[in-house]
């Protein structure tokens, strides 16, 4: 059975959905336009080769100085899609995955019947990647056919150091082991580095990003892949179904691509906001995990999850994350009138505990 | 490399295209009230267990009196996703697919490197699927994993006889052959009788529909595969992505599963329309191959797709259909208007060639 993920509004009553790591400025209103434009085109068949939506990224990829063409590029109905053909197209046989990470990597195993090794990010060294790494190293033999990492990662919110990836690409290639690189959280971090500098340089390496969570576009389905290895990117191009990208999807990322100012202007209101956060939940007497991302992972041992439903506030309870257990929450950082309502609410769960 | 499909609007200036097979009457009002409204809910995840949508679907079939059950249902980004989690979850090895017919079943096998033995449907009997069921029944021995049918068949429009399908199901079942049964276009025929009430009865079976077509919105994607044998459906859901339908398309999905009427109207305009289109091809003295869908492949020896391309009019060339030569073309069946716009630019092709 698949795990379940934040978000699950279809099976709650919900006023404030926390547990959903979406920009909290939500849709550019260029994208809203693109959207409404693009739907008198809906009777229309999708390019099947997104080859407006391919060009515009190439441009922006361009202006940020990586060394991406356009052909380097998949896109995916959803960075969901991507994982899932990536597997197919390779079918590892073993994983190794951080813990805890985005499940959606297991669910993609799955789907193989692929055997799964996590390292696991211990709390007492801040759940900080770059702590785990020689024993990450160490998991990475010649019978490890995948890793999947994601920068930043999900829930903890954490980043790696670049020569820390650097070294893992070196390590991975030599050993035979593909590298799938999420970054679907990373245009929320200021500072992070994209391994998408590196495409051309490791035919080992996929990194994935997504439209999804910067953009506010969940429900329409968009991400993207790029790999600088002609035959593993065709490998993985004949998994994926034809006519994958709507039209709408398709319109809405060619004009979301090029919203940069926006991606600039997220960072700094998340930024503040997460700050603003973080030392709130830690006045509560919570433990908090740093976060470099737009959500926060901390622990209680207050029954949180269930106490703030019951008020219609939806937090992921991540108990069931591989490698947390009963006691850990992540919320998303929201606009501020909605993380200071939280906050308030927390805040008479606590008192009337 | 893929090949080409009908609809390249993208790479070609069209101002008619009869290349792809879209509802002539286009998108129901309704659908288009659903489309407008879901956009504002594009800043959510859809619902991953699309349970709206199969509530609606398995009230339709109840009317229809279907043995069809919400859970015998799963949603598709499209039917060619649907076509490729069959193949991911089953890899098969090798398939027996009639020819010509549609070449996304070719795709979906190559995903997984599977061989595929066409049985090869003759124009001297009027491609007619019936009259090679003795061949296709040869061919399906145990070496066989699947076999690929498409009812009606693309791009020949032939419906098979309710016999002969029931019959290829039990040999099918015999031997151990699962067995697709693609009815993408089935709501365009009035009097074709859907394999969804035979889900309940073989385990072998799996029928896949379409929304693309019947409400004219491609650029959307949504199909659905009924399959009543629990195993198999768990496992090709277990190789689709999660979240792989877009709030958009749960809500246009849920309100045309409603539009009986839309279809009967369609139905019967198709039938006047192609009535219309086929005597005047053969008046022109055009090979017609006798339709049952929305769309009529024939043949002539006039370079007809470049000359119409020339006025702007893109047709479907069928040369590089399995089991078809140079000079077949398929056109739809479009609106009265286009369809006599056509018939006169052919006029033209004729009289100046």
């Amino acid at each position: 059975m698949p795990k379940t993920h934040g978000g699950d509004i279809y099976n709650n009553e919900v006023k404030l959905d926390f547990s959903v790591n979406i920009n909290p400025l939500g849709m550019p209103d260029t994208v809203k336009g693109a959207i409404a434009k693009a739907i008198t085109h809906c009777d229309q068949y999708p390019d099947p080769t997104c080859a407006k939506l391919k060009q515009t990224l190439a441009q922006e990829f361009a202006v940020k100085r990586y060394d991406v063409s356009e052909r380097d590029i998949l896109l995916g109905n959803g960075a969901s899609e991507l994982f899932m053909a990536i597997v197919h197209a390779i079918r590892p046989r073993r994983a190794v995955i951080p813990a805890p990470s985005f499940s959606g990597y297991e669910y993609a195993m799955q789907a193989v019947d692929g055997e799964i090794a996590y390292c696991l990010l211990a709390e007492a060294e801040g759940f900080d990647p770059d702590f785990c790494q020689e024993r990450l190293v160490a998991m990475l033999t010649a019978e490890t056919d995948i890793l999947f990492l994601a920068n930043p990662n999900n829930p903890t919110g954490k980043l790696m150091s670049e020569v820390n990836v650097h070294h893992l690409l070196d390590h991975c290639r030599e050993q035979g082991i593909f590298v799938v690189m999420d970054e679907c959280f990373i245009d929320f971090c200021a500072d992070a580095e994209s391994a998408l500098r590196w495409v051309k340089k490791y035919e080992n390496l996929m990194v994935v990003q997504a439209f999804t969570k910067i953009y506010a576009i969940p429900g329409l389905r968009l991400g993207y892949l790029v790999c600088g290895n002609k035959s593993l990117r065709e490998k993985i191009a004949r998994n994926l179904p034809e006519w994958n990208v709507s039209v709408i999807a398709q319109e809405a990322g060619a004009t979301a691509a090029r919203a940069r100012a926006y991606v600039t202007r997220t960072q700094k209101y998340v930024q503040r906001q997460r700050a603003f956060l973080e030392a709130a939940l830690t006045d509560f007497g919570f433990r908090v995990c740093e976060s470099s991302a737009n959500f926060i992972l901390f622990y209680t041992e207050l029954p949180l999850y269930k106490m703030l439903l019951k008020k219609k506030i939806l937090i992921r309870d991540c108990s069931n994350y591989e490698g947390l257990t009963q006691g850990y929450y992540r919320i998303a950082v929201k606009r501020e009138e909605e993380n200071r309502q939280l906050l308030k609410m927390i805040g008479e769960c606590i008192e009337n505990n």
